[in-house]
């Protein structure tokens, strides 16, 4: 039976726009039965790879036929409101999906974790996307992988730690961010308009100056790394939010908009937990602006 | 030779963000040759039914097999800055291939024409959609078209003319609007916005008030006809500001997003113009629209 877009449609509205643990896993439910299952047949993963020395400072490549090389890479960042997530949760396709869906339309997938609050507070997050690319240009050669070409994804939490390795110079080598592009759904940009929350107190503290500090909405206005915003259907109002302040201010900057996919259907946790389903709903624009980006 | 988005985006990004005879007639020639030519196999193409007295009250039906029933129809009102444009320009693709789309997707296609400024003015743009769409509901049974399930597709002033429509209820019947949903490309909203030019003033005049009145930007945000908006990523700045404008107060109205689809690598006539070649760009989005809209 092909995929039905509606009816899936349907299925994630009725889950709400609140993230809580039933639209978790309620979304989680209904792409599980649509994924692939390990052992992945033609797929070789190395897990487990050190990028650091916490043992969160780790990262799982996904790669194709040995002897393939010049391939665009994704690096994954996931979500989990700072305090939370993985690259792989046991017994449940995410987020392997997302590296699957990379390998499975020719780039090299990289799943990647990161140290969590409030044990680790701003900017560890930054700085773990800083040291994971730092690795991955520097061995993603051996695995198939062009080091010119890695695009970053970050989805929510994984978004806002994206959007501070772009934005924040000392987090760059001397030839600057070297990421071909980033794509950043979901993201909180602007920190003063969110409402306060434990989760962004653990990470940020409650020193309102950090807040000011830590946000990348003016840095992503003005960074030369080519980006792509993304936002859903189903993302709570804050995050709707967040897009709209993006786009309005890149226009007044820019005189046009941003590159930027709205997904009608999909909710904030699977705008992610649908690649490498049949539903191909982000996968055409997200291929569409890596392979367009020089 | 597979299509290729990014070369085409290229192109389309090297004609500019200007809508002039050098764009127009580039995004044309840049398509035409993806397109099909007539006679069109398998599709019944029956022209020039009048709609009203007018002789520019006229539309074409494009429909499939005898006996089908029930398709969902897509009627479409062309752009042309309110004093140009036609349904079928001689000797080229457009917009055959907007009605030939739908066809080729099991929709009834449409193509209507309708009377231009300076003989005919505002409000006369959205009185003729309210015309063709009641002709469309009276005849499109027998052409194998469900009443029930008419959308309206609008570019440029086009989208005006069917943003007029839907948001004036002098223009509906008891039923009120009797459309299933409107498609609105590119389309001028809050006409104080912008900049004084001839072609505005052919249609609307030059009296501050009709301006005022002729204005669809709080009716949109009101109807309850479903809507789907969508901007180009070279469409002009002002037309891009209408579409940040209109997402801006429908979120503050509504609390979200309207539907909505940005598109890259376009520009204001290849929106319509690609449709039925091998660039699906918009073409999943709008029948997900159509088929998702109860």
């Amino acid at each position: 039976m092909p995929f039905d877009f509606n009816d899936m449609a349907r299925r994630i509205r009725a889950l709400g726009t609140q993230i809580a643990p039933a639209s978790i896993e309620g979304t989680a439910a209904l792409y599980a039965p649509l994924h692939e299952r390990e052992p992945y047949e033609g797929v070789r993963v190395t897990r487990d790879l050190r990028y650091g020395e916490h043992q969160r400072h780790r990262l799982d490549i996904f790669h194709g036929a040995r002897g393939a090389h010049g391939a665009d890479v994704l690096l994954f960042v996931h979500g989990g409101g700072f305090v939370g997530g993985d690259k792989k949760n046991p017994g449940s396709p995410y987020n392997d999906n997302v590296a699957l869906w990379a390998v499975r339309h020719g780039l090299i997938g990289i799943n990647m974790t990161y140290r969590l609050a409030p044990q680790a507070q701003w900017p560890s997050g930054g700085q773990d996307v800083a040291a994971a690319v730092a690795w991955v240009r520097d061995h993603v050669a051996q695995y198939g992988g062009e080091p010119r070409r890695i695009f970053v994804l970050g989805t929510s939490a994984g978004a806002v730690h994206v959007a501070t390795f772009v934005t924040r110079g000392e987090l760059h080598g001397p030839q600057g961010a070297g990421i071909a592009g980033a794509i950043l759904l979901s993201g909180i940009y602007k920190l003063a308009l969110m409402p306060s929350n434990p989760m962004h107190t653990a990470y940020y503290g409650s020193d309102p100056r950090v807040l000011e500090r830590a946000s990348t909405f003016d840095g992503l206005l003005e960074t030369r790394v080519p980006l792509m915003f993304v936002l859903t259907e189903m993302d709570p109002a804050d995050f709707q939010r967040q897009g709209l302040e993006i786009i309005q201010a890149w226009f007044a900057r820019h005189g046009r908009w941003p590159r930027f996919v709205h997904m009608p259907g999909h909710n904030h946790l699977s705008s992610t937990m649908h690649l490498n389903s049949p539903d191909g709903s982000l996968g055409v624009q997200l291929l569409e602006f890596m392979a367009g980006t020089p």
